[in-house]
């Protein structure tokens, strides 16, 4: 099957890009840089020393035997955007091509615009390329679990069934997300459904957790094809910075109580749901949601799991409670149905002290890499970045 | 009260910026002339005759004694609308300032994305303007009734009670809009709200029907303050279409089966219902939506009181319907609540065949401006503009 790739640089695009090249389908990637740029521009890094594309992609010719086709460019250019589809004639289009990080769409009102411009229009783009020139491919689409915010009620699959006054409608579930980047996604998602509605597009919105892990199949080969490792607090997320803070012996930062809960998964989790997303497409017309995550925890409890975990390889830390920077809920209710991947097949990887233990041994080997300065958090939901000094 | 309203040149802009500088507001209007543009480049225009923005204010200095200071830029310039702020410290914040149109934003890739850009970077801005300069200022965003589409249930204002497993929340009402144009209001919504929510602005959204009708207080006082009657496929309203089609002798184009029923309101009432949210604003934090209309009709039936209204002034006319260039249900069940603007005082002026033949009579003195080659659609939902030959 011919697969394009929109974000093949990424943290999972990569990745993905080389499960669907080993399982002998012919892949392409798309990528502007814009991760590569934006950690220059924060002067942060990826823990695990990412090689070029074009090194990324050589190394992979050589280990596996097999081709990956990269183009690089925006997909807020249209005119890229179509050519590189009619180019490739991709029969799945799997999209991670936007700005990924909540922190970031928040610094200000520059990046704010940059993410919903970059997240909205590259999507709205790739929805007019695909009506008019690959009608009937599959569009897989990574959107989030943040989307739906925290609802006092259980959280479907994309849509309720509404009942009101006697009368019924299925519905879009009302989504109240929590930054102006999960806003992105939640905009994404409106006007891929529209998409199928009215041009009769294919389309699955994977609403994904929180992913950990770096190692898959295909990264484990060979060093030159890792995937990247962010730790600080504008692209990291909460489980590597805590395996971190662990390993340099500060504090594990829960942002204020610590009772908010999320849905995670493990990487090979999230490249077996696209691979299953791939191999059962929607029909023509179809707007299809799954909720793509494994296992629901609190910051509270992922800290605690770190700490014991820790403890166990010899580091002994404490955790501490921070002023939230965010605008969240710190204890709510969280219950979010997550069955359609299962039915299709998926096999959860869950989340042990063996992974934890496993992250930190992979972040000792790379110990002179790390930055202490960019783990706590500078940026605040309230009024931006600040420049100067942690919100602790 | 100082009042700033974006899309002061606009067709209700305009008025409402002389409703506002009547009752003895300090008023400043914004506009980058986009609709004026827009129709240059389709090669149509308003029916009525619209001066330049300056002789606008100045026939109106000259009619009323009172100044309106005007501010000309794009919204979409962070910087230019974070200055005019700064500049005018409004109280309120009165927001027409996005690209009206459902078949403007289905004609193009380009159309569309300057659609979505246009709308929803602008409103961003302006939500970043509020927050770091005048984070207690009301503002009156208008949106659309179509944001909400056609569900099967009632259409609630703004939120919808749902219970759900045992479980009951307070959710936002959940959104299918018609074309990529409400879309971009269905995600200002989301973002205002979001505002609203973490830094506690005050908004209030006017889901507005389909407005009809040119006359005001104020537009009456000098010809030279006139508003827009736009009646081209693109800009123009079904009412405005149905009546230009009778004085030219042209069959009421009725889109599919026309059972397509919509709210609508007088242009008298959009002024009232501006003022009623402005003078009533929402509290710090809330985000208040009302659903700005006073009667539903569906196309069938406007077209019947076109043609029965026409035939009393002389104007034999008949019904004909069209392919429908839109993909929307033509038959369908709509009920939608608009509670809200009555309980303020809001007095509504009902559409009669008075109204009707006012605007006939209104069309016959610009009899000699009429173009009849753009009231037909060009523009298809399915595969976007035909510049040829109208999809009848």
């Amino acid at each position: 099957m011919r697969v394009l790739i929109l974000g093949g640089d990424g943290y999972l695009g990569w990745p993905t890009a080389m499960r669907f090249s080993a399982k002998g389908h012919e892949v392409s990637v798309v990528d502007n840089f814009s991760r590569r740029r934006w950690h220059e521009a924060q002067g942060t890094d990826s823990l695990t020393p990412i090689r070029p594309l074009e090194d990324r992609v050589a190394a992979w010719k050589k280990v596996s035997g097999m081709g990956i086709a990269h183009y690089v460019g925006d997909i807020e250019d249209g005119e890229f955007l179509e050519q590189t589809v009619i180019d490739t004639r991709p029969e799945a289009i799997v999209h991670y091509g936007e700005q990924p990080s909540a922190p970031y769409s928040m610094q200000s009102r520059e990046t704010a615009v940059e993410t919903q411009y970059t997240n909205v229009i590259g999507t709205l783009n790739l929805l007019f390329a695909m009506r008019d020139h690959v009608p009937d491919t599959h569009l897989v689409k990574l959107g989030t679990m943040g989307e739906y915010g925290t609802p006092n009620i259980d959280i479907e699959e994309g849509y309720i069934e509404i009942e009101h006054n006697g009368r019924r409608d299925t519905l879009p579930f009302p989504k109240l997300p929590g930054s102006l980047y999960h806003l992105s996604k939640v905009h994404d998602s409106h006007n891929i459904h529209f998409g199928c509605r009215v041009w009769g597009l294919r389309a699955t919105d994977l609403n994904q957790g929180v992913v950990y892990g770096i190692e898959t199949d295909e990264t484990a080969l060979d060093e030159r094809l890792c995937t990247r490792f962010d730790y600080d607090e504008v692209f990291g997320t909460v489980l590597n910075r805590f395996c971190v803070q662990a390993l340099i012996g500060r504090p594990l930062t829960v942002y204020g109580k610590g009772g908010q809960t999320r849905g995670f998964l493990n990487i090979r989790d999230t490249l077996q749901c696209v691979e299953l997303a791939v191999a059962n497409p929607a029909d023509r017309g179809e707007f299809r949601v799954f909720n793509q995550f494994t296992e629901q925890f609190s910051v509270s409890e992922l800290a605690e799991l770190v700490r014991e975990s820790a403890a166990e390889v010899g580091y002994e830390v404490h955790v501490e409670h921070l002023e939230n920077p965010r605008v969240e809920l710190e204890e709510h209710y969280y219950n979010a149905v997550h069955t359609k991947l299962l039915d299709l097949g998926l096999e959860p990887t869950l989340l042990g002290d063996e992974l934890v233990k496993s992250v930190i041994s992979m972040v000792e080997r790379h110990r002179d890499r790390i930055d202490a300065s960019h783990i706590e958090p500078h940026t605040t939901w309230k009024s931006g970045r600040e420049a100067e000094t942690p919100v602790s």
